[in-house]
């Protein structure tokens, strides 16, 4: 194990994790099995668009790790910790703000839009650390002198910015750092929610990873579908269809036999998603179970973290020491 | 003992200090019998201007504390200690950073003036670094719940944006912080080097704390007079003598007498000179021998400062638990 180098990734903890999140943490699972990887809970991340979360960043976490455990992440083979536990992310975070232009910062592409996003909703984000984020961004990944960062196309700005902060602190003192590389996984499949829009807790349109089989038949049950088809017998456009875009996830197998039958009239809206629910009860049936013991063990979660964190403190120890004597030595 | 509040003051560990810094720190010695007394080596504000001194940080630092020490800080009566060592002012400014308009960083009126005219030195500093320190600054007083901050006129300022933060905070949150004042004590005097310049290193025109009897001989024979007095019988005009604002410092108590003389013509430059040179070795003498008598016991300095960490670290840590409840609570 962990031959391929380190990764560093990480969630705001928003709370249970819906479908939305399934692919990227089944691609954290696969990583766990070649790198030495750390998955952290970027609970400081969580308040820098807003603190009207911040009272449920604690119980957010614990939720967040059950649904991660629950998906597979084994903490016997990964760190997972909490940020605000390794303060040494705030001290290097604060010595990279010294070498670091605030032109780097400013150009970041998510800057201007976010502010601008955020601003239209009433939220005034334009803070000192909303401005400095990114370079929080970096201080995380280059403090476990990771290789790799699972990320969206859209992350790939800050981890450009991380290489370039990397490449000033090494030619400026000493080579500490590697300039890690933003790893996208073109097989993560972004789900829409029930509605087609994108899936999201805000809009009310998700399945939670943990969903009840309640929960995920009725969800199903008011999935979008191609408007144009009134009658089962009529012919079915998959492209327009939200089921369809589960089936291409969680029926991978017998997609071409569906899209078939749809496009011929011989399977109806109603028996499509009766097999999309049954395949969605199987594949997350497992997970729900392991989440729910997770959360019945008391303090399971808790020790989890404890541990993980001190995994982790020790590792961004050991790198601050050759940062303060790169500097100051 | 502190009865009257919390000061927290510090300096940048640029080496030894000089008489430019007399006054300051008899200041502070009286301010620790009145209040509780943090004392702070600013080493993470040393290097936001510039990476070219961070080599010389550790040196610096003893034999800046050697200098408070020797002029009658005391380590059982205050707490001397190492900013860079407190982790939790790098905590405390990232979540400070998440609540401060980037806006009340950039009207702080030192900020565009040095910039400006470091800039002219050839010195870049237009970093994300650069433009926090302030908040940094808030920071180390705030973690400290000072009320008192002696400052200059020109760090008024700042200590208002402290109080900005402190207000800001505790609306959002909980009331966990004072609202700091800033003391500006009329009566630091300002001291000119030998040539009548601001006293800097820089400039080579200034005479150590803890200087020789020929440092402060030769230095003190160096300083500019009244140009206009050619032999020694001309009425000289102690305004435009930089000789006589030593003496308003350093002779107060025979001042009259001196400057009485020197306008009739009845003491000349040389002897006016030495009995300046006497007074200060007078007064410099025992300050010269505590600081070598701290400088030579080895590991003494260390020790006061390993001892401050950790008083310093105790409160702090207090303070971050409270901040921490209040914001994730």
């Amino acid at each position: 194990m962990a031959t391929k180098g380190v990764i560093l990734s990480g969630m705001r903890p928003t709370g249970r994790l819906h479908l939305g999140h399934h692919s990227v943490l089944n691609n954290w699972v696969r990583l766990q099995e070649e790198y030495k990887c750390f998955f952290m809970v970027a609970d400081w991340h969580a308040i820098t668009t807003g603190w009207e979360e911040a009272k449920e960043v604690h119980p957010n976490t614990l939720e967040m790790v059950a649904d991660w455990i629950a998906t597979g992440l084994d903490p016997e083979k990964s760190v997972i910790f909490r940020q605000s536990s390794i303060l040494e992310h705030a001290e290097l975070h604060l010595l990279f703000s010294m070498i670091t232009p605030l032109s780097w910062l400013e150009r970041v592409p998510t800057y201007k839009d976010q502010i601008q996003k955020l601003g239209e909703l009433g939220k005034d984000i334009n803070t000192y650390g909303f401005l400095g984020y990114p370079l929080l961004q970096a201080a995380d990944i280059l403090i476990y002198k990771a290789d790799g960062v699972p990320v969206g196309e859209d992350q790939l700005p800050h981890i450009e910015l991380t290489r370039e902060v990397a490449r000033r602190f090494n030619y400026q003192f000493k080579p500490v750092f590697p300039e890690p590389k933003g790893i996208v996984n073109k097989e993560v499949a972004v789900l829409p929610g029930i509605d087609g829009a994108k899936m999201s807790k805000s809009y009310h349109n998700y399945i939670s990873i943990g969903a009840q089989v309640d929960e995920i038949k009725n969800n199903v049950n008011k999935m979008v579908t191609d408007p144009a088809r009134i009658r089962k017998t009529d012919p079915g456009n998959p492209q327009v269809c939200v089921v369809h875009k589960f089936h291409r996830i969680y029926n991978a197998g017998v997609l071409e036999e569906i899209e078939t039958q749809c496009k011929a009239g011989a399977i109806g809206c109603v028996a499509c998603k009766k097999q999309l629910a049954g395949s969605l009860e199987t594949q997350l049936a497992p997970i729900r179970e392991r989440r729910e013991q997770a959360l019945a063990k008391k303090g399971y979660i808790e020790e989890i973290l404890r541990a993980g964190d001190e995994k982790a403190r020790a590792v961004a120890r050991q790198t601050m020491e050759e940062v303060r004597a790169a500097i100051f030595g």
